[in-house]
């Protein structure tokens, strides 16, 4: 259920000089003064937020990088949609020399940055000349050595399916100052959207985000574990696996009714959700025609263990 | 390691007339010239970002509630750093005409709600005059009947340990509407300020989320089950079960050499991160005097699991 629109969207920015924003109903007057160019050195664009209203500065930096230490930032650009970065993204944003970001990151997300911020795009989809991982650890060290600010955009949250370690390895082994900036990961994302909780009192007290992707010739999570009473689990990068996802996890004894969410695209425009049943799952997933990026959220609750418990009980 | 200064300060905040932002060189210009009463109709707060300015509205709201539609919104506050606020948080916080917030959200956060909103302390601590969550559903229900925009701010996200279910349900069996906005969840703030992901290829693959504290009679999570190579696990509101969790852990098979992080009050100023082992959990948690909100953080890498089956050979 969305009961608010979204309201971070293109038509709703738009510029002025000296950064002026006003707030609330003078907002339409003002949606068609566009101050275009040439960008002012205090100009910025404002992205409104109904009542609230970013200022995104885009003048060029006063402080040229000569002779500063460079930096990188891993930063979680969220789901998909633009109003669920954080601030501090946003201020990293703003702060790049350099921005690297990949397939999953919305580019609207880039109109956030500085105007005179280089953004880059490296790719990582599957069957096109992608960069590699260890090309795109050159490459941010390699700007960040020349005194630039960094930025590594990726979608959701850079810790978990991210690939941060080997950019943060690399940076150390260079010496680079790094963080990493959390986004929100798309299980959270999935969780509102559809108004349902990750963890539910008396029901699920334990959450896992787990894949169905692993490295080439690795062994795939032991899923058996998982399912047990009590825990909701986010399948990430699963799509494909659907099938085997399922007959793992009904082989370790999770029952055929447990519920399962299908959310795709969560937070964007092209968001779906479709709800099912562990016995059904890659059946819904091929008759939806469900691609990644896409969460199938398995629940199996305290509650349907004790239901099924208690009817083997009463047929005995 | 924090790389980075907090940018977010309250000495970095100020006023201007019809929300003028300069930014940049200007800001420490403009940093004293505070225009304080009484607020203009178009007045704003401005939370300085650096470069980037979130102008923050105070103006009275000018459409008031009578004969609206009420609504609630779960809003995830994040882990306490207020620029790890989404954009969209920061949005309902200015929409809202009744904010309730518990011992875990920064009162900082509420400075950035309108001035006009009213804002509920419902407490929920231990021991003392707390307000019972069935208080807390009947209480948001009412205002959101009485056609307020509600905002039930909680720490982290709204999904995972925050009882969001009982508030969703209260919600729609009185006919409101109502949504959840997703925040940073504990465990990937402190990934990102201990600068080491949740997932790691090769390493581990599945990331869980479980608690040791759950509701009177309930049997506490299966921890066997985790004790897996593999696994990063975040255990929330587990202080006090610190020397259980460990025991489980081992009695399960998990290796005593286990890296663990403890994370305390992350991504705030009395932020602590300790390192230790898992057989020194407990006495690590006792001798730091760490108390809760903090995150314990266990992994066992595969790698970790090979070396010992490696060992365990050699031996033989």
């Amino acid at each position: 259920m969305r009961t608010f629109p979204m309201l971070l969207r293109k038509d709703g920015r738009r510029f002025g000089l000296f950064g002026v924003a006003f707030a609330g109903r003078l907002r339409d007057m003002l949606a068609q003064q566009v101050w275009k160019s040439p960008r002012h050195a205090f100009g910025g664009a404002l992205i409104s937020l109904t009542d609230a209203t970013v200022k995104v500065n885009t003048q060029t930096r006063t402080d040229p990088a000569q002779g500063k230490a460079g930096h990188i930032a891993l930063v979680g650009a969220g789901p998909g949609a633009r109003d669920l970065l954080t601030l501090r993204a946003l201020q990293r944003l703003q702060e790049a020399d350099v921005i690297f970001y990949d397939r999953l990151v919305d580019p609207d997300l880039l109109d956030l940055a500085r105007e005179g911020a280089q953004r880059i795009y490296v790719g990582k989809e599957l069957g096109t000349a992608a960069w590699s991982q260890a090309r795109i650890d050159r490459m941010i060290v390699a700007e960040a050595a020349r005194g630039k600010r960094v930025v590594r955009l990726k979608s959701g949250d850079p810790s978990i399916f991210g690939r941060a370690t080997e950019e943060i390895d690399a940076a150390r082994a260079a010496g680079i100052a790094v963080e990493i900036v959390p986004g929100i990961t798309a299980a959270s994302a999935a969780a509102a959207a559809t108004c349902h909780a990750l963890t539910e009192r008396g029901e699920t007290d334990t959450f896992v985000i787990t894949t169905g992707t692993c490295r080439p010739g690795d062994a795939e999570p032991d899923r058996a574990l998982l399912a047990r009473p009590g825990t909701a689990i986010a399948f990430y990068m699963s799509v494909e696996k659907a099938a085997k996802v399922q007959a793992d996890l009904l082989a370790a004894g999770a029952p055929t009714t447990c519920p399962v969410e299908i959310i795709a695209s969560v937070s964007t425009p092209r968001e779906r959700r479709v709800e099912t049943v562990l016995a059904d799952l890659a059946e819904t997933v091929r008759e939806n025609g469900i691609v990644n990026p896409a969460i199938l959220m398995v629940r199996y609750p305290k509650s349907l263990a004790r239901d099924i418990a208690s009817k083997t009980r009463s047929a005995a």
